[in-house]
């Protein structure tokens, strides 16, 4: 191609390498932003207009042609050229086929370095919104299970040994906090997303007197970014979307090596639902859980592909540099990847099938040894002491153990004595259950108002 | 050591292997915690008494133990005993110690599990009121020298060309923008740090009826974590830190690489102090920028903290495991190195020489394309070309440059005519500049302020 | 779908969730390695024949077919239906298609687990020795032009200050050596690529007898694995490739950083061609290193795939987890990575224009301090006094320097003195060089011969 | 304190600042390079001496010096002054102390530059060696108990789901082999420790005709680096050794985890020995697998300090620069970590109680499924078929599967016929073994000689 016809060749005589050019050229990525970037031109357009840039004339022939350019990409039709470098470039070169001349003072006061940050952020922002909204499903799934299910109890786990009985729900609420959590950490970044960049040129600002602040509002957002040398090199609202994509596919990944644990023949707990596991080429009896390994895989891709891009800037001075232009595929690619195992999370868990008795059929009496050094805490014995005593006795069979215990500290236990205690342990854990459940309404209500 | 002594050892018959003992050991480090470790058992002391777990004397002793025990630690006079796995046990063994048999009855009903994670959120929400203010002095620094050297231009660089004439304090006010939203990111922690997860126990809860909101208040947190499987094994507010820590030593990497060209023989727009390089022991005539390239370095580093501990929260399954305990070397460590690399910093931009000479004598004419393009737009040329047009007539020398122009395009250009053109860029270019200033001022403002 | 059309889909009755489906689905990568995934089913049906588990004749049915399926891919004729999983399910569908039932006898004894290994390791080691290749041009490059060059001096730079005089060739060979040994490495691990892994199975080994030895030397191994659980799980040939890739990464990244530096109008010493940089849409007069800048980009994001594989494999239990899938997009998109930067270093390093007379002004007098120094101690001074006194001077003008030394030291310098010590500088230089050079000699005729 | 005793303090006059002096100083943690940083000295003084740079005597005063000063370090007795930077600078110090002006002629040509790479390569020589040793125990540990126990049949897992029998001891041995390919690259990486650095000075060589070859070999090195800039600014072995530690850190994690899981209540094929668990504060009935928590924690840690470190080597122009001084940090803490766990894992695995009876009892019937469909295969049936049909019968249990299965298909099965399904199983397996056995069998005898 004549570097001629770049928006930047006028001086140069030597065509670019051929394996340069297709390095540098980002369109098979950014087309994904057209709509953004049309959206901001339209609304640049609006702002020449205003200072006598552009006619009104020139200014309708302009936005009806975006408007035109935009319907192509809608319909599938837009046919990328192999000089169009970018989507900005893509975009103005076809809007001079559509308009001729005016399309050429579009550009004016202009640069390619604030305007794909514009775009960048104005995608990031509906991204965002259509994440949150999907996390919320998810919570909503979890929360929902738990409701139903909240009368099924089983072992709690610390280093992955039985520790305590909890309930089934008390565990998928443990989830359901996490991703409430992620929920709003990533709603947050929309604040971050809030000044417009719009206006800062190459690095030095924009010459002409437009109304950076209107031109903001027109966009969506709050506010306008305040230094331009700054403005034009941040990639910072790129890195905190990658941690918490990486956050939110770590707790994914938490999730899911649960669930696979939890679906041994040896747990058993839960049966994956055939939706979402698979089979073996070679063993006819296996069930896979599929989805789960795919989603704690694809958690560990998505730490990548943060710990990547942030040495990426680390490695560049201030302003703009082109190595920028790496933000793309890290965010585009995090953010499918992201929203793909937020989803299947979501089926896995709606459809997987909990075998109740399997799991109230684990909790061994040894787990009741907390509650009972407690008894004997509350009869007195120092607990250190009590401590000491409950994991001695290694309490195997639960008769046995009250009887030993009678003897030596409390006195005969009757039967009702017996039953006492543990009926103390899940009072007192219903009681706490009780209002995490309550909670666990309000969440929904609030999933349900979102 | 027997593991009788152990807060754990009732049942254990065989002693531990001294590696592992090693390696469990993790007193060295957390020892560091100590303050709020006893904070947190005070606090918790009163809650206990509260509802007749304690007597009034048995708090009492417990809570002057306590304060023995800071004492000690406070005047380097705790004595650290190898049976001391880490601050709680060894906070609790010298209690007993001191006050002999109510020490054991503090620990009823809490787990280290929740002790430890209570006590580095405490940690936490201090270090990083600390990290603020340093991070404030940094960006008052920068502020303050933008105010100071407002005259002075420079090349503004984009790719690491020259770009377009920029004010000196436009782009050390790049930086202290940057900081400042840093430095708001680093606050907002804060908030998420606001839930204290002290009566979740081993996973499962509190057993007694502490009352979890008062006990939160009296630590300074606002409420109370709701789940009580999700806030033992939660060290999300760690990873962030981390992410946080790295993105300031991205940004410090980033200006000390700035700084390490603008200082070589071939910018020499500034000089390093004396007091923030080091010499060669090698070639006398060096003056190297250490204090930049210690900062840039450690940047990196930062960045390896991060991703290591995502690796590692990654591997666990839910609720408590050991490997949480990786938490605090990254923690501590990421900790201290920001530290001192933002105070480097601090002290690095405070105390460098600025070379205005050189900044502006490296302003050279072909930087001025850009507003000759302009210029050539606002006399009716077409921004593209224009552009061509400035692009290729390779502005070397600023007279010829308007002469040539003026003969093709905008008729004979008087050398008022050129003048024009310049201070049109520098007018714009100071307006917009102003507006920065204003804003400097206010931050200074607000930097006084907090 | 129907899942009863899949390799494993006897026993399930409800179908697949479309979104698991779509994530599960690995051709659209893995379609790449039908080569040698057909190579490997050749050889496998011709095992199966030699014990009698294939009749000669549909043995002879099969790799006709095979043959057939291969020139379907080879002229892009291959059809991909919705239901081929991966490429091993897409070929066999196909075989089937062609042969009918023989087809179906192919995969006894095989499982995909190893089927794709070694896939996976027969790419690699092509593909290894398509970049070795690709290395070797540019290490030749670098040796070409310090051959070219090698009278033009420079400053050698130590924290980015000017240190030493050097030879601009001898700047060159320093990354022909580092480049050499990526090459070494990269081409070692074909040596742990040398091991077959096929009859391994799905974890426990083919319970068929066919010779695993002949069957890995038929299609260029060495030997074959040891341990069937071992091999099946095993991705560590992926996370060495990924990091080889990234030290090379690396190691364009830091070239390509001093390119930046020495290609500003600051240092001028190289001029990057139009060929090799790109123009900006705003500024008319730059020229930008936009092919530096994205190999420096690169390198950072394929540190960051090494990072995230290693953390995907860290999460997995050991043999065969479906999170070993994510190995394909990492290794693959990496080496596309990787391929394109070396080349495009080749191609700026060999078109770059060298500014010789820059190069060799920018060699202040104060460089020659060490010398100076040195001379001294020649002359009985001790090197630290030698070092502080050539320091204090502040060598900024070469006679100078001397009329002060000569006056406090060793008596009167006359000129030819001054010469006298330069010509030692350079002449001990040369001889050094010399030698560098009749190594890049060698290196050059190596190349030739690879 | 005074710059003028720097090494390199001769034309500074402002002091350092003290932030900057702490950060830079490097003898906490390089002091760990005493004997290689003496050593080096050592052989450097007599090449001097051999080029008339040293009389005999001072070259002998020097070496009795530095021995002297190693028996310092060795019986703990060297004073470290704050003065002292880093141990090249402390040795020399002290040096000079002890002997006088003839210290200050050891440093003539030498630059800290190649003096502190030299140490570094030196250290890794000898640590890997360390290593390795630990490592091969780890092998001869897993290889012991594999012969030990090899009649030991258990579960083999794929996707964590039951797939078909294996023997523990082919389970013991996938880990075994994975270890011993990492012993191999360990030590592989011997040879790219093999060429001194010596002699490149700051970057340019070192002026004076010492003999480079000779003294490389006098330290134990192969050869000689052959490009003094790429020498200088050569951290690639440090990288290299971060990631084989990550790796191997991987490694001990996946056993670390299969562990853990066959160590829960829910699986129960192994109990971690009590020398290598630890109870919990509150739960007297737990015995926690803490080791191997840590192992899988710190191997986390381990991939960071790697994805760090090439963070920081990225953002380094060529040569040396400040930056480089984080390859201590990173690697000395690597190694000790590493050390940690290699040995800790060793101790689990030798301690570690196998549960014989749990293994076996949980060898379902429907894990002969593939057996089955093989016997379907060997009678004719298709595989797929096979594969369809032994999958949708479901075996529950064994002979209803027997009389299912023949009448549809291969006629009447009698109990012979049955038995005779699990002989082929079984003997085919055993077979397999008994060459995996064999393999094991030369494995030990080859870690017995080394």
């Amino acid at each position: 191609m004549a570097e001629g016809k770049k928006l930047w060749g006028g001086r140069f005589s030597t065509p670019i390498d051929p394996l340069l050019e297709k390095l540098n050229r980002s369109i098979d990525l950014d087309k994904r932003l057209y709509k953004e970037d049309i959206q901001g031109s339209k609304m640049y357009a609006e702002s020449l207009k205003v200072i006598g840039m552009l006619t009104d004339y020139e200014c309708k022939q302009i936005i009806k042609g975006l408007d035109k350019v935009k319907e192509e990409w809608d319909s599938d039709k837009f046919d990328i050229k192999s000089s169009d470098e970018d989507i900005h470039t893509a975009n103005e070169r076809r809007l001079k086929e559509l308009i001729g001349e005016p399309a050429t003072k579009l550009h004016v006061g202009r640069s390619r370095n604030d305007q794909v940050i514009t775009d960048m952020k104005l995608w990031m922002r509906s991204s965002i919104t259509e994440l949150s909204s999907n996390l919320r499903s998810l919570v909503k799934t979890l929360v929902t299970r738990a409701d139903r299910e909240i009368d099924v109890k089983m072992p709690g786990y610390t280093h992955l040994q039985r520790a305590q009985p909890v309930r089934w729900s008390h565990y998928l609420l443990s989830y359901a906090w996490t991703l409430k959590n992620d929920h709003d950490s990533i709603t947050n970044l929309l604040d971050k997303l809030g000044a417009s960049p719009l206006g800062s040129g190459a690095l030095a600002g924009n010459p002409f007197p437009i109304d950076r602040e209107a031109l903001a509002h027109k966009l969506g957002f709050n506010s306008v970014t305040k230094n331009s040398m700054q403005a034009v090199g941040d990639r910072d609202f790129c890195a905190e979307f990658l941690f918490y994509s990486s956050m939110i596919g770590i707790h994914l990944s938490r999730l899911a090596e649960d669930l696979i644990l939890y679906s041994t023949k040896e747990f058993g707990f839960v049966t994956i639902s055939e939706s979402h596991s698979t089979g073996s080429s070679l063993m006819p009896q296996k069930r896979n859980p599929d989805s789960l390994e795919l989603i704690r895989g694809i958690g560990g891709s998505l730490t990548g592909q943060c710990c990547g891009f942030l040495t990426v800037l680390k490695g560049t001075p201030s302003t703009y540099n082109k190595d920028l232009q790496c933000d793309k595929e890290a965010v585009f690619s995090s953010y499918d990847k992201l929203m793909s195992i937020v989803q299947l999370s979501e089926g896995t868990v709606r459809t997987l099938h909990l075998n109740s008795e399997k799991c109230e059929a684990a909790l061994s009496t040894d787990m009741l040894a907390t509650d009972l050094a407690y008894y004997l805490v509350r009869k007195g014995v120092a607990f250190r002491d009590a401590h000491g005593l409950a994991g001695t006795n290694r309490v195997c069979n639960i008769s046995l153990f009250f009887i030993c215990l009678s003897g030596r500290f409390v006195g005969p236990l009757s039967v009702s004595h017996c039953r006492n205690i543990l009926k103390v342990r899940y009072r007192s854990f219903s009681v706490n259950h009780v209002s995490h459940f309550r909670l666990s309404i309000s969440l929904t209500a609030n999933a349900a108002l979102l």
